[in-house]
């Protein structure tokens, strides 16, 4: 390593450092005090750093509750996009989530960057959309971009011609399998003591919409009841105890 | 009618047309200056009213921005309700897009109300969710609200047991083919002279997520091409032509 590169990484590991400092102090603060109390002065006290330090990193308050979504979005397009081409859009989906979670982003728990440290839950940026309007408008423009992103890598993996429907709806599957993960997690983290994690609801729900809902209702599902486990309907009720892991 | 149903009435007229009035010129001024330039002050002007009418009226400018979305929202979530226990989701979606489309709320041109009257265009709403963040939000909020109460109706209708993730994926399709019919739409309105109406988008979404996704990618599809019509696959091509209509 040539002394340069020696000051590079040693500047790259202090910024990333100050960055952590800030994103935890900023989370810290909303989970305690609310976003909206939370200036950027308190957030800037908190993590140690002058003012124009948070600055460097972020244009605004929003950037800082929305960086671990953004980043895990943009994780997911990556990972996705990397998946060879003879894989199917729902293999793509199962493998493109357990290629982030081997890499520490533990959805539903915490989430790691690649040297192990933890950043804040995503869900307390998340839980900030019910109330904040400016949250809420970063995540549906972060669903916006996905969704455009995904319907290009689908069409081209799909070999669909542009203008028709297929791969928007196909891209559609990976948008709604993530809000069933998100709010069908929120809904039973609050009821279960041991909730599936957000991946294993976003690969069931994912897998549904490829094999079709319509076995939901046209009576080819096992009754669902304590006990049964997964069947060919892909059914997942959380009362079934053994897939729920 | 009494006198006093007659001047309930005619009130009730009054106030509507005043709603109309702030909705349209705010919409313009939306559309002709932009958003973020266009004060509360500046669509009381265009509307003549007074500044305090408006807040009879509207908290804030995003609830005019997105007035007709709520609107349509609410009247679809209505019309899912009133379905016959029956109706399958896939059936019950169908048919409340069918009911409002009846009422006059043509999608993807304008929307009209009970007495014919223009909305003006949801897709301006829609368009400043791009940019501004206050409307993205409201969408999102909007979006989540959609999820959740379609997750009470289809566990409810599909006799689901709590905390089993299936009527949040039913209820997710709809969220994704309210996506789908909403940035497909944009997309095809960019290329094509006469593209479907977004609730056929949206019909045809549900659809290949009731039907499967899997036939997309086990070769079950004929191929994609010129000229080649509606098939079992639910293969909704623009280029096929004759299906989107």
């Amino acid at each position: 390593m040539t002394p340069e590169a020696g000051v590079s990484s040693r500047r790259e590991r202090k910024k990333e450092a100050t960055h952590a400092r800030i994103v935890d102090a900023a989370t810290e603060l909303f989970r305690r005090q609310g976003y909206q109390a939370t200036s950027i002065e308190n957030i800037t006290d908190a993590a140690d750093v002058a003012p124009r330090t948070f600055y460097a990193y972020f244009d605004a308050k929003v950037d800082v509750a929305m960086v671990q979504l953004e980043y895990w979005v943009g994780e997911l397009e990556t990972a996705l996009h990397a998946r060879p081409a003879s894989e199917t859009p729902d293999q793509m989906y199962a493998a493109a989530l357990a290629d982030l979670g081997s890499r520490g982003f533990v959805t539903g728990q915490r989430l790691r960057d690649e040297s192990g440290q933890s950043f804040p839950p995503m869900g307390v940026g998340l839980l900030l959309a019910e109330t904040e309007p400016e949250v809420a408008g970063r995540i549906y423009q972060i669903l916006v971009r996905l969704q455009a992103s995904m319907t290009s890598l689908f069409r081209q993996r799909l070999d669909l011609p542009p203008g028709s429907i297929e791969p928007h709806v196909v891209a559609g599957a990976i948008t709604a399998s993530w809000f069933v993960a998100v709010h069908g997690f929120t809904e039973m983290a609050a009821s279960h003591d041991d909730p599936p994690s957000t991946d294993e609801l976003g690969i069931r729900s994912f897998a549904l919409y490829a094999s079709g809902l319509d076995k939901l209702w046209t009576g080819a599902t096992t009754p669902a009841g304590p006990g049964h486990g997964p069947d060919a309907s892909g059914h997942a009720s959380l009362e079934g105890g053994e897939e729920v892991r």
